[in-house]
């Protein structure tokens, strides 16, 4: 099969679509939603930049997710939402750029959701219909803006940063999403490590929840939150947030 | 000069920009800040449905940004930002929907800055030339979600459902947009009425601090802050949120 794994892609500056076969990224024409074509031409992954596999309109995240990362916090009641930007979104391979007056930024693995269809008011019972697939994120956050003793009022740069959004490699189409293993490696060591079957909300809650308040579109993307412990980043560090059945997002850390 | 005044409407389905002048809507084709063309084609307003200006990529908002608005609330040492969704924006004339356990939604009429280019790092003294245009906007707010005793974590639904920001109706290129008045109708009677001198961060200011955290792109907007008291909403309510040069921005209200 391979209509199972998305990417986007760059080559001789004209970005495209493909599914991935092995190496091979057979190139689409059209909107990955809304009907496309094959064009029978045929890339080689060594060939090309991957880009993060798509441009949502909105971009979701889920905070205090894990009991592992909640420490002496209470579980939330229900899913605890925000937004990042589209200027936080950051390709495979490209640097994480801690901000100049940043001082305690940590990584944060993630599974991430994209959304298939635009959905409004779903239930539970019907809400894993809206995801097309899924891929690995960063969920990047200075801890310093976020909840530090001269916090800002929102996480808008502590989450939104140019750059604190990875997001790939790939869009997975996998048939499940509930017990998948997550794993967070910072330099190769193994700092997180959780499956998503540990998730105080699990994907089905977290999409009916947003969608009662928020209508979400084709290509939007969910952060649904992250386990266990962070880690601070500095320059020259290499972050590599993995997930069974999907792949391996990886980033190197550089400073503004 | 009818280039000064920007409208974005439909007619027959089909959505079109085009300059408008008295009740003539010049129409073109291509992109607003990329390169456009004249098509000689001339629509009349009330032959048209308006819509919000333009489709942004990002919405910034600025909290607590008039003194006449934070009462006992310190006045904020930096400029206080956060996102709206883009599910949020709402054309002029469709109703602010009140969702269904929403039970303290107020209106807030704001100053809305429309971004020209690119805009990264930029200084206080250059910002100004990143601004296309200003608008009307409402950044609707739901007070419990947002500060009540179980306030959610991050603003995302009380300051972010479907609905929350009605823009437009127009995108007016003045060339001064700091000593503007700013007023808010409910029913006729005016709720808000403020200079945008009164703004505690200018438009300067507010765009040279994004930039260094969140790289700014064409067609995005920033709500700059509403003055003063903010009044509840009800079903049946309208709403008419008015800047000098610029227009009326009104929404009725209605109930999920």
């Amino acid at each position: 099969m391979n209509s199972e794994v998305i990417m986007r892609y760059s080559k001789d500056s004209v970005i495209y679509f493909g599914f991935l076969n092995g190496k091979n990224l057979s190139r689409i024409e059209g909107d990955l939603f809304d009907g496309y074509t094959q064009t029978g031409v045929i890339d080689n992954l060594s060939e090309v930049k991957t880009l993060f596999p798509y441009e949502p309109r909105q971009i979701f995240a889920v905070g205090r997710n894990y009991k592992s990362h909640l420490k002496d916090r209470d579980q939330p009641k229900r899913p605890e939402i925000f937004f990042k930007p589209y200027s936080s979104l950051l390709n495979p391979e490209d640097p994480i750029i801690l901000p100049k007056d940043a001082t305690d930024v940590h990584l944060e693995g993630e599974l991430v959701i994209v959304i298939g269809q635009k959905t409004s008011r779903v239930s539970i019972n019907n809400a894993s219909e809206a995801v097309y697939g899924i891929s690995c994120g960063n969920d990047v956050s200075e801890r310093r803006w976020q909840r530090g003793p001269d916090k800002d009022l929102q996480w808008w740069r502590a989450k939104g940063s140019n750059t604190f959004a990875p997001f790939g490699p790939v869009i997975a189409r996998v048939p499940h999403f509930d017990n998948l293993l997550l794993k967070t490696q910072l330099n190769g060591t193994v700092v997180q490590k959780q499956r998503t079957s540990d998730l105080i909300f699990d994907v089905p809650t977290i999409i009916s929840y947003i969608s009662h308040y928020v209508t979400l579109w084709p290509g939007d993307i969910i952060f649904t939150g992250t386990p266990g412990n962070t880690e601070p980043l500095a320059p020259g560090d290499v972050v590599d947030v993995e997930i069974e059945d999907v792949g391996i997002l990886s980033n190197p850390v550089s400073r503004q």
